[in-house]
């Protein structure tokens, strides 16, 4: 495995239990040696889930299986691997999930529609299936409340810590826990980030309403998050209500009860997506971009973008310089109106420019201070009008290359 | 300087005279110590020119000129410094090229509109530009037709060798000379590549026909090269025609006897490109790919360039892997029609995958010998329609980082 990012968080938080949901992880010797890398979460009968996949058109097997069995709106189980993304397998890619589902709802006790499966790792590569199945059996016997840990563990590829958070939200006075783990580190970029993700609640919400505050914390936390500009064939976000909590279901996203659950989920999603950037391959900076004055939202995200993604921005940051005519080269080629000559461009809070050119008197002393610390702030104001987004993304160094120039090997 | 290229030519070729080009090379000291940092290069009256520019929204300030001075059509001198882009320079910046386009003017003795300039290397810093105009008179004194060498090495930055090229075309039975050189390593991605780029023929040509055969000669070169999808703010390509050659002067692009002319501007133009790609930083292989079967020649470029810009893809070939995969990932995210169960990639001309897995009893040893080679050929067919486009570029290796985390110290 490789070193641990310089960006991990301390440790991991310690995730309570969540009515209705038990997790078991084992190892059944896909790839990897003297790991885990299989994952059943069950949940009680009449949970509900909601879930958002890759925008790739060269998805994998288990995203299409996912996005059809999402229709019927249940879920009993969730069977992850890692090692292997099953991901341009052809007809033995279906079959490898057709197996998976068969015997995870012959295992649980309900219709294969309420079953869901991720795979991730290498691509191309037939998935040994079998390996999988017949670890099933044995895994429903160590399902526990208890081990988020070892679940976040064990669906990491070159992951090199395990992502975990929880929040809790108010329904009519009752409590609600929110938990979440992902994994992700490399070919990560909206949408969606490159990346496995799930979260699990108590709380008793209708399939649709869930749907869409999934979605609209999405484009909130992992569509805004970006490593190396490339879109994973896998990526899969899944949200599971068990509806043990006892407040009256919410049926509307609307529900001013819903509100605060919304906020949490957001705020859980959001943090999830940093950890993914914060073990961006090679990371060394973690960088918040943030754009204001475009034409649009959506005309600021591009430019955002355009920013975070460019390989010399992020070499730059890497080199600790405060390269930013590379910021106003970046801006240039996001193809979105931008006044050249009313650009503000802040690094760590300084202005740099004003007036189309460095600000006068400008001091490269404090910036070049930002630019040594683990956390970049880049803001730019584009001149135009009132759009903004915000961007997360990490700098691009030789652990990038290192990693990914033999991962295969 | 950074080490030469193993992707080099093995020497700069011998550029003959073109009847009415004479250039000069020489020091200003603008950032660089102990190497020529200037160049002008003057044209006999008469001259046409033809440009094409960066689209970038953030353009430099010579940039703008010469898009207005590109009006007149005419052209006595270009004016070009390295070290110093003069982008993002304000009000300071168009000063500078006032100055520069009046100096030379009266040095020259013609028009302001028929001297052009270019500025190329850092952006964001003030030129100082009277070590540029006090250069002149000592320049025009040096003017010779042999010095194409001189040319090539005063444009460079971080380029690691001049690029140069000479084709030559008939016209009415008369023999035509075509000149080039470049420059260009990073920021280079279409529309344009980083690049400054400057032709002359001794060619008889009406300016709009100059103006459409550079246009279609860059879409077939300098706009189809990638080295780290950057867009510069100062991407110039400027042909000049001499007329001095006997034949009757082109007034039409379909006229007959412009055929071949078109057909050297295209070689010499791919010739320059390539070579800018084979100087790509830290390059250490020349990438081809090839996109057919799209829905379009656009959807066909916008895919083939998803694959070239891909880090992943150009990292896994850096390390010499053979990881397919990652090509399946980058076409599935180029957002363009591909039919998954048809892809037909191939690697060094051999099949790795057929009916939407690897191809059966696919043996890897002969596409692993293949990453070895410095030239790696990647095709794909996306089964969709009749559209194709090639693109090239160069792997992403350490040294790429090593020249952009500490471009300006």
């Amino acid at each position: 495995m490789n070193t641990k990012s310089p960006l991990a968080p301390k440790r991991f938080p310690r995730l309570p239990e969540v009515a209705g949901v038990s997790l078991a992880a084992g190892a059944c010797g896909l790839r990897y040696k003297g790991r885990s890398d299989v994952l059943l979460a069950t949940l009680v009968p009449g949970s509900t889930i909601a879930g958002v996949f890759t925008r790739s058109l060269t998805v994998a097997a288990p995203v299409d299986w996912c996005r059809s069995a999402l229709k019927g709106g249940r879920v009993r189980a969730i069977v992850v691997n890692s090692g292997n993304a099953n991901a341009f397998t052809g007809r033995v890619g279906e079959l490898a999930v057709q197996d998976t589902v068969k015997s995870a709802a012959k295992v649980i006790g309900c219709p294969k529609n309420q079953i869901f499966v991720s795979s991730t790792g290498v691509i191309g590569e037939p998935l040994p299936v079998d390996r999988l199945t017949k670890a099933l059996p044995r895994l429903k016997k160590k399902l526990s409340p208890k081990s988020w840990r070892a679940a976040a563990d064990a669906i990491m590829t070159t992951d090199t810590f395990p992502k975990g958070a929880t929040r809790s939200a108010e329904i009519d006075g009752d409590k609600i826990t929110l938990n979440g783990f992902a994994k992700g580190s490399g070919m990560i970029a909206p949408d969606m980030a490159t990346m496995l993700g799930y979260v699990f609640t108590d709380a008793k919400i209708a399939q649709p309403v869930l749907q869409q505050a999934l979605r609209a914390a999405t484009e909130k936390s992992f569509n805004v998050i970006t490593v190396d500009s490339d879109t994973s064939t896998s990526d899969t976000v899944l949200l599971c209500a068990t509806g043990q909590a006892r407040h009256k279901k919410v049926t509307s996203v609307g529900d001013p009860r819903f509100k605060n659950f919304r906020q949490a989920l957001e705020s859980l999603m959001v943090d999830l997506a940093q950890q993914i950037v914060r073990d961006g391959e090679g990371a060394s900076k973690f960088i918040e971009v943030t754009v204001t004055g475009a034409a649009s939202n959506t005309a600021a995200k591009t430019i955002a973008l355009a920013i975070a993604n460019s390989p010399l921005v992020k070499t730059a940051i890497a080199g600790e310089d405060a390269n930013w005519g590379r910021i106003v080269m970046a801006v240039g080629k996001a193809g979105e109106k931008a006044d050249r000559d009313a650009l503000d461009i802040r690094i760590g809070g300084i202005q740099v420019t004003m007036d189309g050119l460095r600000k006068p008197g400008y001091d490269e002393t404090p910036v070049a201070q930002h630019m040594k610390g683990e956390e970049i702030a880049i803001s730019v104001d584009v001149g135009i009008g009132r759009g903004k987004a915000t961007v997360w993304t990490c700098d691009l160094t030789h652990g990038y290359i290192d990693i990914n120039a033999d991962y295969r090997t």
